[in-house]
């Protein structure tokens, strides 16, 4: 996926199991980490990773997106419908898991919670500015912070004839990578896609990030390595809503009868066949053209 | 995309015009195109457009679709929300474009009709088999034929903060190849794209298959080069379902005191220790995981 950060080179020996149950008495530098489903009140802290995001991939003239957008275009479906968020908050004190809901979705993904014993404590120079504005369980002293995120939403195999998830970004903040959180977020998906009954789970990779690739091998993925995507945007793909316009007014003229045999005003028949060259011409249909 | 048919190469010039408005006269061999939302009722010829598309990939052994998987799993939003299919239909006379609408979504996407001028008719030998079922309007004489479809979904870019398109399978008959009819199924993908304000379109290719690529070129998209899918499926994905189940039976053991320190059975304790143990492996939380 885009947002993937070279992962180190993979552990030979399965470690012991680090997973405790939140409330008992966990050894080391214990951090519990929740894995739940966004609000819309966690949009400026998803604004913000996504921009840490194009940063860290060096890609911030690409980047557009505003709290504005994403609010208005995330949050839109019930989640696992369409664009869905997990975030992944962490905190040094347990969560009350049990405390009050801020958002009505519970009941379709009640909060996940693990627990990660760390040899030392982490550092997070930007704790405050990623302090969990809500959108989850209340957690002691509002020490819970965001670390990262999954966006992804469902695809379709028309092959197997069902569907699936496709995961357009997973990005853990800098100083919580290397601890298996990226992995967490990723099995959440994939454990929610088996959940529903659909066939896939798919991302993209960088095909230079060969820690990345080994890593998702290693999670039991396959790389397709023949296909290439085709992207249509920017200028491209708005000239085809100028031929949407153009049939719009070609339509319209022939209504009032300019352009057709019906008028008589030569000029505005050129007129009327210079639209209907440039639609043909923009790809609305061409009579020797391809498949 | 999954099913491009290898194009022609380009034309270095742009053809006349060739479209002309239902119910004016056209030359040569007229056949009429239209593009309209599927209905539920052109499953079955849905399902064996998918087939063909799978033999011509030489992909059956991963066509698992039936007429019932389909049926459960499309159609269960409105269109352009979710997993949505254009239909071309033609027919060598015109569609009665007022005529009576079978599906109710007409408002969202009223079909849209074309003329192609063919220098020969084009012999269909499986006309009677994709006979149109309905879900559109009438046509005379019941001419009309199922030629192709395209299935796409919103997809999400968090770069720009908006949805896209997917692409996720474009297919013609093989009869019906080579004469604008996948340009223009993929233009109405863009323009739709355009209409609802959305960023990009977005579909993939197969690296080898050159004229299909130059064929996108010549569409506006950009082939991206570096990335690659990852795909996690079949036993890999429900791996993770395991680990699902593995979690739920050991939270109810832990619930009922088996495997705490509460429980002074000693194999009890090693049993929950085992499920603990191939649940943290299976990828949901190890403190020395990565990204």
């Amino acid at each position: 996926m885009a947002a993937a950060a070279p992962p180190p080179p993979p552990t030979p020996a399965p470690t012991p199991p680090s997973t405790v149950p939140a409330g008992s008495t966990p050894i080391g530098h214990p951090l519990f980490a929740r894995i739940r489903l966004a609000h819309p009140s966690d949009v400026p802290h998803i604004h913000k990773l996504i921009h840490q995001m194009a940063v860290f991939e060096r890609l911030t003239h690409l980047f557009s997106a505003t709290e504005a957008s994403l609010s208005s275009t995330l949050f839109t479906s019930p989640p696992f419908q369409s664009f869905t968020v997990f975030i992944l908050e962490v905190s040094s004190k347990p969560f009350l898991v049990d405390g009050p809901i801020l958002h009505s979705h519970h009941h379709l993904y009640p909060p996940q919670v693990q627990v990660v014993n760390l040899d030392l404590p982490i550092d997070d120079p930007e704790a405050d500015a990623f302090r969990s504005a809500g959108g989850g369980d209340g957690v002691g002293g509002g020490e819970a912070v965001l670390a990262g995120f999954v966006l992804f939403f469902p695809n379709y195999s028309t092959f197997l004839g069902k569907p699936g998830f496709y995961v357009e970004d997973l990005f853990v903040r800098e100083c919580y990578r290397r601890k298996g959180f990226g992995r967490m977020l990723l099995s959440a998906v994939a454990r929610q896609a088996v959940k529903m009954g659909y066939g896939r789970v798919e991302w993209v990779v960088l095909d230079w990030n060969v820690n990345a690739i080994r890593f998702y091998e290693e999670m039991g993925a396959k790389i397709l390595q023949e296909w290439r995507i085709c992207r249509l945007t920017g200028e491209a793909l708005q000239a085809y809503g100028k031929v949407y316009l153009l049939n719009k007014a070609l339509k319209r003229l022939k209504t009032i009868g300019i352009g057709t045999n019906n008028s008589c005003d030569k000029k505005e028949q050129e007129f009327a066949l210079k639209i209907e060259a440039k639609s043909s011409y923009l790809g609305f249909c061409k009579s020797s053209a391809m498949n």
